[in-house]
């Protein structure tokens, strides 16, 4: 059995943890590079299949669950909840070869350190893969370790029908990933995950780590602007309701909201729609999004106020009607500080810089964090691209993720019951 | 012969050219009401047919020329260049009944106004309407009368294909309005046209009558940015180069600068489009036009280069590139101010409240202001409403502008020559 310095040196193989990555984006591999690889599709499954291959191989004790998550577990000395990674190898549609890929293949590469090194753990350690994670083909997103940790109901869920007209159901029987398992109740003793920040902060910044605090809060809204259509040359301007003009006050004010708040406020108005649309008419309608996120509740909901009371005095002051439908609202998701300090613990200590940061995307971890301690291991986004085919990171940076991923992992897996 | 104050107290027959107005807007009725008669078409045709049988019925000499334009002329005691006026009976696909056949259909009553009283001018006295004013199957707008007056080359307008991949030529001769007067050489000796406002300023005003002082300049430009598209929960306010905020940001500049600059001066923009258009992605292009217009050219440049700086200035703030195209420059055409003070005068003269205005729309008009002294009577549009089902004019607002538009022509065309 080794001393606890020779598990401090454990190190996961970065070679063969970028020969799996690389393996599995053959699988939906488009031209031009980027992978396809949408939720229960045939690529899905061989996706899968390959995985589960590998998890056989490396021993572990694999379960599939109602909604086609798979679990693959690896005994511990005592038979506890078993200290949990995984992420999800679905994709967008024109996605990279890390989101989520990442973060279940690190996870192997864990499973195969601790074998190599025969290393008995106190208690299990477990690496998943959830289904449908991204969203692209079913919504909602996370729908997988949504059911798994019981904040979706399955039955829903398998009813879904995706964007090709096939249910959740159908398509995971076809598959083959329609498992017995059951969902809602299963329980990690901590869940972390490693992935690709998907944004540029860290790159930007020059720092190789970020110890994730939590997901963003998120709310999204949808105005729908009705003024009045005329000729804009017949009309002059104080004659005018246009709901056009009041769509791009919105973006303005979005813009200034988020500077006035500050404290990581992100605000967003990435949809405009007019009506008719011409060049020469003054619009009878404009359809605008605005995408509000922060950590903190009070600050979010200080947001959405403050546009929301800027908005109405705008499209008042141009006899413009407003009506609005929130299209989404999550409080943000906080993950566990002890486990936050262990993740810039761990990086410190293996040498690498890390700074505390929110996701401002969503991720599966959020699903386990109101039922164990979580938290998240980022690594850089080349140029904070993510969701496409142009997706990099370094093979330094996946193995310096992975890495702290195992020594995070073993620390709780060692870790005697209180 | 009548006296001359006889000739000041003749008037229009108002139930004759209701009733030629609803005639004529039987033809391409709409269900619902409205009109669609675009040019050419079989309505068209039909339309045409109905308004030369009117033309011969009043005894006019008609000739119908190359680009299908139709010229009715009552001789006058000379043989010099007629009084015109005249308009287009073409509407867009949901016209309204007054659009263009208002100014035909009252010239048709100064005729028959003069017929019945039996008045010899002293020069002749004539009723056009122009092909293709609307633009609204064959572009540009204006075609005929362009033709007709020398701007527009005749063999180019016959080639030009419609929407529908018929041509010009083609349409003409198949509707049996392929005429062989000659086009370009037609020279009127003033020439005034009746129209609609088809803006609110009459009706908002609570004034009668416009005497039309010419026709705002209009730039039409398209700006293209690009930025970099990105995640809108990821990605910090601070690393944006957000091309959908840049064209909030031309928008509400654009509204600012119309403010700044007064003076007339309009600025709308009609049209955004981002892409990909989704309500948590920063675009990564956006597209937006801006229409400016303006009766003062030194005006209309200034607007077009302050706002042009700012956009340069914002872009280059956020990191988004612009490129730019000129999809539309004409610089104002001012109509001649004896003509102008005749209408405003006639008006008077017949108890009317009038104010001169310039059109912020196109007419055929223009094309022969640079040619004859002309101008233009408009008349209220009810809630500034037109290019639409429910463009309406009161009886009694048409009648009072065919009533100027007589009083008008009967002064010209009795005028001794200096």
């Amino acid at each position: 059995m080794p001393t606890d310095r020779d598990l401090s040196m454990l190190r996961i193989n970065s070679q063969r943890l970028n020969q799996r990555l690389q393996q599995l984006a053959q699988i939906g591999a488009l031209e031009g590079g980027g992978v396809c690889r949408l939720a229960l599709t045939d690529e899905d499954r061989q996706g899968r299949d390959l995985v589960c291959q590998w998890m056989r191989e490396l021993g572990l004790h694999i379960s599939i669950d109602q909604i086609g998550n798979v679990v693959g577990v690896r005994p511990g000395i005592d038979d506890s909840a078993p200290v949990m990674t995984g992420s999800h190898i679905d994709t967008v549609a024109t996605g990279g070869p890390y989101d989520g890929n990442l973060g279940v293949l690190a996870g192997l590469e864990v499973i195969e350190t601790l074998n190599q090194a025969g290393i008995q753990t106190q208690h299990p350690v477990g690496v998943a893969f959830f289904t449908n994670e991204e969203g692209a083909r079913f919504a909602p997103d996370m729908m997988g370790s949504g059911v798994h940790q019981g904040s979706m109901p399955l039955q829903e869920m398998l009813a879904v029908t995706g964007i090709d007209g096939k249910t959740v159901g159908d398509e995971l029987s076809r598959i083959g990933y329609a498992g017995d398992a059951p969902v809602g109740q299963f329980r990690a003793r901590q869940f972390i995950e490693l992935h690709i920040e998907q944004g540029p902060v860290l790159e930007r910044q020059g720092i190789q780590i970020g110890a994730v605090t939590g997901v963003q809060g998120i709310s999204w809204t949808e105005y729908t602007l009705r003024g009045v259509s005329n000729h804009a040359g017949t009309t002059p301007m104080n004659y005018r309701n246009d709901p056009g003009y009041v769509a791009a006050c919105i973006s303005v004010e979005a813009r200034r909201l988020a500077a006035e708040i500050g404290q990581g406020q992100v605000a967003t108005v990435g949809q405009i729609k007019l009506i008719p649309n011409l060049v020469n008419v003054i619009p009878r309608e404009a359809l605008v999004t605005v995408d509000l996120r922060n950590m903190n509740e009070q600050l979010l909901q200080r947001a959405e106020q403050l546009l929301h009371r800027r908005i109405m005095e705008i499209a008042d002051a141009e006899g413009v009607k407003v009506s609005q439908r929130k299209l989404a609202r999550f409080e943000p998701v906080h993950f566990d500080p002890d486990m936050i300090s262990l993740v810039e613990e761990t990086a410190g200590r293996l040498g690498f810089s890390c700074q505390q940061m929110p996701s401002g995307a969503g991720h599966d971890a959020q699903m386990f964090a109101p039922n164990c301690p979580t938290s998240m291991i980022f690594v850089p986004s080349q140029g904070g691209i993510s969701h496409n085919i142009r997706e990099y990171t370094a093979p330094e940076q996946l193995a310096a993720g992975a890495d702290i991923l195992l020594q995070v992992m073993l620390q709780c897996a060692m870790q005697e019951e209180v």
